[in-house]
């Protein structure tokens, strides 16, 4: 399986011509678009998302990454394994927080191949996807001739906290979601934004129409959500808005 | 084939974590999102435009359908089986009409398995998909151990109409979709709507630009549209919106 | 693999009603939706369109494109072949630069083949997706008894020329692709629009934040962006608009 996590959107050709390379080169492969509209310009909330968004999947898989910035740029395009997950995309601390929490060694390789034609803003399509398709249909043994082992130097992302007390995804709803694991942060006491402070639930039907609250959610992030409303608009919030989420004392 | 009905939206990682499980748990299997933008918390609205989706279909399906509220709630999980059509999802309603109309038996299955893992706001990929993936690969004999026959009890749904008199779906032009199959209603004197009263024509080209009118759609239901305009706009119109079909006197 | 090129958007249940009929009569087939939101009601643009966005994809599909108006009227459903290549649509000049572009001849086939229920609004669904699903599985052998060779008479799209100094299309960002080909205009010193005279640069990263530029953007048009900006918004462009691509003297 190939999975696609990009801020693409569903305009344009963008996902079509990513997803009719993934098959031309890997054809009959099943292809999912993970998610199409990854915090845009964001790789930072995109790291912390995205391990969120493979948790549910098959132990196996090749996920093809693209947010700017950093794609085209001056960094080397990459490719990092995990045990049998594979990630290929741009090296702009996108797969930071994968490669820090995998269970096995995180391996990475430069990808030195480069196609005859590379236009100069559609990477994913032109190089990356060409690569996802390689890797889905030889594993390992297709990265000969066109990627080579790096041991790459993480210290850029030394500062990185292992949890993001940030909002970093805000979906149609308008539920906002931290980078922050439910699991690492538990017993909560409470979300502390810059206007208000929400206590944890279960889920919606436990509030009233209109209060907010915070949950574990469906990927396993602390999320701020308003029963049948939205956090968002209400609580003012946008990806990158700071808060603290406080644990309960003595525990 | 497996196809879809959810209100989850494209944004977000809802569809592609569903769309990932049913292929992790059925690979090769066509999967098609039928409608991702399904009346949101209005099961009775989907109820009645359930069935019109689906009727240009393939005999034989696997059909997973989630709308809210219901779903997570206190009632089962459950099977519908229609002849080759199968139906997973919430006892909620949103089966209701399919269930009603069906040239076979309606046979219904209570969902007993439960996953490891069950999200409290996300039964759509933990539950109802791995039992949806389990019907497009093994049929009725999948259903051994993970749901129970049962007769339901329809008579909470008695009050609900053969057809109904409302806007239930307004797509991204602006028509207004009823609750009411065209052949149930024909021949149409006129839809009367709070502002206006409408007269039937063929199609689009048939009034004059700016005109509203309504005519049998695509998926065999009266539509209220406006050449070249919004209905929804232009009339007022709006999900759940009460309107009158009036049918010619003496046929 | 078959695509798609249409203006049905996501919401709804047109594209998902598409895709099912594809794979119901093309089962297994790859089916990838190349865009959803082409010019509406504009097969001009469109025309202008389809042979870029096509362009990266393998030397053989069948592509099925559906664009407002000539849908459904007095026109007849046509087939179009150009090498391995096949196109199922409206023949409304939705085909003419694919058509005329060709490197082999341009074969035309109208569709004799109706199918039992034909709607009078979705002829993608019930016409033309049937058929791109035979040629799909049978290619040419497909076409007996459901298509005759014709010799179009092209002369009504004389007027269109080589390359259509308009906006065509703009995606998600507010990047405006133009209806002409980098190639066949470069080199350029600039385009002009109503309001301002843009200059070429490689990519984003080359102008400073908010600078409006003109580029060969991915699929080979020359297109006019604003770094970290809407050009749409800023430069008040429109589909439709427009320009002039003016070339660098004595080349």
């Amino acid at each position: 399986m190939i999975v696609t996590f990009t801020d693409f959107g569903v305009e344009g050709p963008y996902m079509g011509q990513m997803r009719a390379v993934l098959l031309k080169e890997a054809p009959g492969e099943d292809v999912v678009d993970l998610m199409i509209d990854a915090p845009a310009f964001n790789p930072k909330a995109s790291s912390y998302l995205l391990p969120a968004v493979l948790e549910p999947l098959a132990s196996a898989f090749v996920c093809v990454a693209v947010v700017d910035p950093g794609v085209g740029g001056a960094r080397c395009p990459v490719i990092l394994r995990c045990g049998e997950r594979w990630y290929v995309g741009p090296d702009n601390g996108l797969f930071e927080m994968i490669a820090r929490r995998a269970e096995t060694a995180a391996e990475w390789w430069e990808i030195s191949w480069r196609p005859e034609r590379l236009s100069a803003s559609f990477h994913g399509r032109d190089l990356f996807a060409p690569v996802a398709a390689r890797l889905a249909c030889g594993g390992e043994a297709a990265l000969a001739g066109i990627a080579t082992p790096v041991d790459l130097d993480r210290s850029v992302y030394d500062d990185w906290p292992a949890d993001l007390q940030e909002v970093i995804y805000i979906d149609g709803y308008g539920n906002c979601m931290l980078g922050v694991r439910w699991d690492a942060a538990t017993p909560i006491e409470s979300v502390v934004t810059d206007s208000v402070t929400v206590a944890p639930a279960e889920t919606f039907s436990d509030v009233s129409p209109g209060s907010a609250f915070c949950y574990r959610n469906a990927i396993g992030l602390v999320e701020i959500a308003v029963n049948q409303g939205s956090a968002a608009v209400q609580l003012g919030l946008q990806i990158g808005s700071q808060v603290a989420v406080r644990k309960l004392s003595g525990k």
